[in-house]
């Protein structure tokens, strides 16, 4: 029987810890906005125990996300697609607290990328391993920066990351499309809209963008709904591209929060696509997955 | 012969003014940073008379560009496409100011836009007018927003905005693009190398973005060359997209100033089309043709 364990994962923007018993049921958690850009001078330790210190620290803890990176506690070096359990848990690493904390860094994944030539992800990865069983063969992880990651036969084979999240808080926050814009509500339809327009024309974005202003001005679109057409816009356009290359038959999973998730969810059903929203919690299943297979739980 | 008069182009950003004389040419000139986004409290009078008091007020003044928006002076309705100097002679507005000044305002264009419903611009129009000597067919004014404009026997049939430039300055400024960006420096091999990857993949350019991150991560390329990619890339996608539905005979030009008026010409003979570099005062020329057909001067 696998041995309970403490799941972290710790991103760009926040931390998030789970106590997980014997049989891999959560019973404890938390979570902070301490992401790795939040901890100053690279006091990781400190912020990790501020939050976990309470848990026995005889408990493994597994890690993954940007906490693996240049800018995290300790880099670890890119395994190469094609990669699943297997290779993940290979390149495992292990790092001893000073407060007597065993620390198992699951690293993140680089793809020869035919478009980009290099890609790089750390997170995503495991929270695929964590949803193998659901049969979908593409899967979707919304973000600040999106990917969108192709597995065969239970591994990684290629992916590809779209600017989409951050692209949407700039247009938002700092372009003049922003200033049309007032209290923000989530419009099925204008989202929609946006969506149908994306995927008629999806290379004309720098243009269709403008209509975010042009259909404001003109009283077509309301304040309170503009933000939701812009997403329609931009998510249209993602998915379009990403599903370019793939018959109607292929299934996709997004993988985030219900909010956002769903919203992908319709984009790639107006685009013809089957796709279903994953488990929130399949970063620690994929956590449990390769640590096991580690032999460090 | 026509009358001396004073060219305004009074912009978002920017005031340009010009004492031009009976045969055309401009005698004096002045400009500052004062767009109409800069003018307190609508006090546009006074500041049209700090930069231009000296000069005669029995000259009559032509105005074309933002100043005839709802943000400006005087706003003037739009005509729509199809428009030529008569169309725009016709609707020329009459403003007296308190100081004894003729103001003959040009209005902008409204285009029932099959993409965006509606599409708008004010100033273009009149530089457009301006360059019809040419013989091209189709005019790029590149800019904050750019406007890529049709012209069939001397009217402005069709024109479509992309938000190319304010999309520039947003990854620039405002997203972690910037973040791995220094010294930026004009490279002409980067700015190909993202002309060439946007011709490949239009669509594709919410994932192409993120090789800008990518390849300056992998030391690809360099920190001051980055910015001249992401141009690239920019500039590269509005080319590919807004010429896709023309023969490779179509002429097109540039107005704008050398420096990104060049980064067009180079992105618009890499989709494989001809292209020249309008005359930068192509905007003095419009104004005299249309103020001469309405009378004015």
């Amino acid at each position: 029987m696998t041995r309970p364990f403490i799941a972290l994962d710790w991103g760009t923007t926040s931390f998030r810890a789970y106590h997980v018993n014997a049989k891999g049921e959560i019973t404890d958690q938390t979570s902070a906005p301490e992401g790795i850009m939040a901890v100053k001078d690279a006091k990781f330790e400190d912020v990790l125990e501020h939050h976990i210190g309470a848990w026995d620290k005889g408990l493994p803890v597994v890690a993954s996300g940007m906490i693996t990176s240049r800018q995290g506690w300790v880099e670890c070096a890119y395994v190469d697609c094609p990669a699943g359990a297997d290779e993940l848990a290979k390149n495992i690493r292990l790092h001893k607290t000073t407060s007597g904390r065993n620390i198992h860094f699951i690293t993140g994944l680089h793809h020869n990328s035919p478009s980009i030539t290099h890609d790089v992800l750390r997170g995503e990865e495991t929270q695929v391993i964590g949803s193998l069983k659901n049969g979908a063969t593409h899967f979707v992880t919304p973000g600040t920066h999106s990917k969108i990651i192709d597995v065969i036969e239970n591994k990684i084979t290629s992916f590809a990351t779209y600017m989409t999240g951050e692209t949407f808080g700039l247009y938002r926050n700092h372009s003049i499309l922003g200033r049309l814009m007032a209290n923000d509500s989530q419009d099925e339809m204008a989202f929609k809209h946006g969506v149908e327009k994306a995927l008629e024309d999806p290379a004309g974005i720098l243009h269709l963008l403008f209509s975010v202003r042009s259909l404001g001005l003109f009283n077509e679109i309301k304040p309170e709904s503009l933000s939701s057409y812009l997403s329609g816009l931009l998510i249209g356009q993602e998915m379009a591209h990403a599903t370019r290359h793939h018959d109607k038959s292929a299934a996709y999973q997004v993988l985030g929060s219900a909010s956002v998730g769903n919203n992908y969810v319709t984009a790639l059903n107006m685009a013809g696509f089957h796709a279903t929203l994953g488990d929130p919690l399949c970063g620690v299943y994929g956590q449990r997955i390769v640590a096991e297979q580690a032999g460090v739980i």
